[in-house]
């Protein structure tokens, strides 16, 4: 079953297109991590964050993927990282319309 | 453009189907929400957390989606709501398969 997993960290930019251009690297390796169906980009100005909310395949894929995300941000100077990993319902999501893919 | 907007709170059960079935009414009318393009329904029993995760067509619709959300929350006797609100990134999370719809 789907596993969601939540991400958001103090972030202070580069925003937008600029953080597009930097990151895309990134992203391209993200899109072939294990397990991952996908993921959205998340960034807050005003609040000075940014993050990921990820749907895996399975719970195996989400933690692997988590134990190397936290070490590579925390690597590249975050100072903290909040992370939370959710089951997905799936029959309330259906009639919510939610993008489970698979 | 796009909004994301995550929420979770301490929650204690019904889980899973029986989730589904005491939570439909409230799925079916959180279809029609003006601006809703989706929501995920996010569960964690060994955390006892549950929660969502929306995207909205735009940051108005979110904003008073939320507000709504939080005092039925409140109503629940649910203790604390924790939630943040973000922008999309569409370059980086179209290189992850990200669903934006739209």
């Amino acid at each position: 079953m789907a596993v969601l997993l939540q991400v958001d960290f103090p972030y202070s930019g580069p925003w937008g297109e600029d953080m597009a251009q930097a990151m895309r690297g990134l992203a391209e390796s993200i899109a072939q991590e294990p397990g991952l169906l996908w993921k959205i980009w998340t960034e807050n100005r005003d609040a000075s964050e940014a993050g990921g909310i990820y749907l895996f395949a399975d719970r195996a894929s989400a933690e692997a993927y988590l134990q190397m995300h936290r070490a590579r941000l925390l690597g590249f100077g975050v100072p903290q990282v909040n992370v939370k990993l959710f089951d997905v319902n799936p029959a309330l999501s259906a009639i919510d319309r939610a993008p489970l893919g698979g």
